[in-house]
């Protein structure tokens, strides 16, 4: 096998020195900081050690690039304010590791992508948002972090920058490697996850508004009461929804506010966020309608009102049968009978990139299904069994 | 008739004036702001224009004494941090023109009291909690308000301080007038409420742990979501103390957060405040073992942590039999068919003082029911209907 697991590992591990944190293998290297940037630097730095041309579009996002047309493997190597040593950090290094290896043994031409602010500390998944021209730079330019630093300050701190984008069609396609994210794989054993396609998003902001008062003196069948009208919302939505779902369909009420927040007050205002996902626009859409009959009947049931702010999202991205064939295939011949095939219920960079070529996506799994934490981590044998279906799957096309 | 209606409204208006502010007859006179103790200090100058006797205890509580025992009419002075014109105000002005209207005309013994922070900016009824010994000066002392300043701090800043408290067998009883607070009044028409008794209050502080997650990648049937444990505790708490309540318990999920409050991570965190309201100690207590036991059912089925911290709370307070048939007789002089016996879901100094003493409470109609809120409100012509009321009780006794 042309493949170094060790060196693959051994750059893993590097690359994690670059903002090592908290508990277990925790990682503090958001978008654009300067660690962020000088593991960028670092990662750069290997990709030419490995024969591969380096090109930092304005975004900041890395190519590593085979010099002919290519098939693109990668992910984004910015974190969460608090993430793991392998959410992103995973693809690239595989990316990494898979053309150095070609090149080493005059494989395919494989190209590495890494992606900038994939965790969406300005935008949603910003680097590829504006490589696959899904935002404009001068829009995403105008975006602004929780700390104040808007994008265009932020990106202005990169090192030399190069002054284009790369066109989509030196690339016959892209393959991300990724951890599931989620128990599910941790739970039924599989070790390799060829995902079908990654959910679409939808979410709401909802306001209601009851009437303030005593909660000594006002009798229970005079209240207006925001708080309750908020959880007879959630109950039936949980009911409505439930009817719709597929076993993949989530929701979450997880953002919420009500006012004036006192113990002895009767709330007046209720404010939230319910956000739900699904593979199918179809079923978001009429999860959405749902939404609205169950926000009707609430306001007139309870005496309140209910503002609905408009419904915002993404949606869904199928990823390419011919990738998928490859990878199911490779996995089949590495793994045999700890496979599956499964759909994405988090968002990455390929459903951005699905949009303008081929696209496809690799799972290994999570232990304990914890992601966006310290203490997410992924057996090492597991991480290069991914790797191995990976680089077998892209020599096939 | 000896009262004099206009100097009542006169010195009610008046006392108004400190700390007039927001819509409506709107007062921001919180306990021992400068603005309070000004107040209290035109209020000692009016009740020795009335040739009373002015007597300021130690926690501020100011006393306007007839001279011999007496009967003790009065209620606060201070105010929410955003209240109305008559929450307190109008029980101590009643008591004032009444004590004076007797000195005038060789009616009864009357004395006036004002206690101080019935509005809790440090304690619960702070004043009258000490008055009648249910905390210690020294424990007071130690209580911080919201903005930090200790109750020995602030009480410094008052005027020409007296040494002792006031024995309690100075008074024959105590009667407070004051705002109804609530709707029922208002609805029902009626212009004079006798208070049977004054609520019970318990509360407590739940907190639910459950397990922070990906809204993504945690399938619906794996998730342990505090937020919607919460929303189960909240319906279940609703049908079981529906079961036990009369007419006029209530309870209210006044106060709550959850963690991290991100629209994309399903919650591991819910905090919230339980409070519950009814006049019989035996039912109280028994919504308490209820609650324990939904939290019992709910950590099992939701697969989560429910920790419940201590129950607090205020006995309920039952009105002298006496002082009340001498209210409903003078109600039912002055107003006939157009006053009812109901009981106080809000707290008052009265439910302290009747630990002591005779104690009895008379209501007057809220316009709309609303109370700490700077559209408080009651029309002058009940107000002064109350106020005859309580005179004529008064001269009965």
């Amino acid at each position: 096998m042309p493949l170094n697991p060790d060196r693959f590992l051994e750059d893993l591990h590097q690359l994690r020195s670059f903002g090592a944190s908290g508990i277990g293998k925790g990682v503090v290297r958001p978008a654009y900081t300067a660690v962020e940037i000088a593991a960028r630097r670092w990662l750069a730095s290997r990709m030419e050690e490995a024969g591969l041309k380096t090109h930092l579009d304005p975004v900041g996002n890395l190519f590593g690039l085979a010099g002919e047309k290519s098939l693109l493997i990668g992910s984004h190597s910015d974190s969460q304010p608090e993430g793991g040593w392998l959410d992103g950090a995973l693809g690239v290094v595989a990316g990494l590791e898979i053309a150095r290896a070609a090149k080493e043994d005059g494989g395919p031409a494989i190209s590495v992508a890494n992606f900038q602010d994939e965790e969406g500390r300005f935008g949603i998944l910003t680097g590829s948002d504006v490589w696959t021209k899904k935002i404009s730079l001068a829009e995403a330019d105008l975006l602004t972090s929780t700390d104040g630093i808007t994008l265009s300050a932020a990106r202005a701190k990169m090192m030399g920058r190069s002054k284009e984008f790369l066109p989509h069609d030196m690339f016959s396609g892209f393959i991300e490697m990724h951890i599931e994210q989620g128990p599910g794989m941790d739970a039924s054993g599989d070790k390799i996850g060829v995902v079908t396609d990654i959910v679409g998003i939808r979410e709401i902001r909802v306001e209601i508004l009851g009437r303030q008062n005593h909660a000594g003196t006002t009798p229970m069948h005079l209240r207006q009461d925001a708080f309750q009208a908020m959880a007879d919302f959630n109950q039936r939505i949980n009911q409505r929804f439930a009817e719709l779902a597929t076993p993949t369909t989530v929701w979450t009420l997880g953002h919420l506010e009500i006012s004036p927040n006192a113990s002895s007050v009767v709330p007046g205002v209720a404010r939230f966020a319910l956000q739900w996902r699904d593979g199918e626009t179809e079923r978001l859409e009429r999860m959405g309608e749902v939404l609205r009959d169950v926000a009707a009947r609430v306001a007139q049931d309870r005496n309140v009102e209910v503002n609905l702010g408009d419904i915002g999202g993404i949606e869904p991205a199928a990823m390419d049968p011919q990738l998928r064939k490859a990878l199911c295939t490779a996995a089949d011949e590495v793994a045999p009978g700890k496979w599956l095939e499964l759909p994405s219920g988090a968002l990455h960079d390929a459903a951005n990139v699905a949009r303008v070529m081929p696209a496809a996506m690799l799972f290994v799994p999570s232990i304990g299904g914890i992601s966006h934490a310290f203490d997410e981590d992924t057996d090492e044998v597991d991480l290069v069994l991914g790797l191995e279906v990976l680089d077998r799957a892209a020599r096939s096309i």
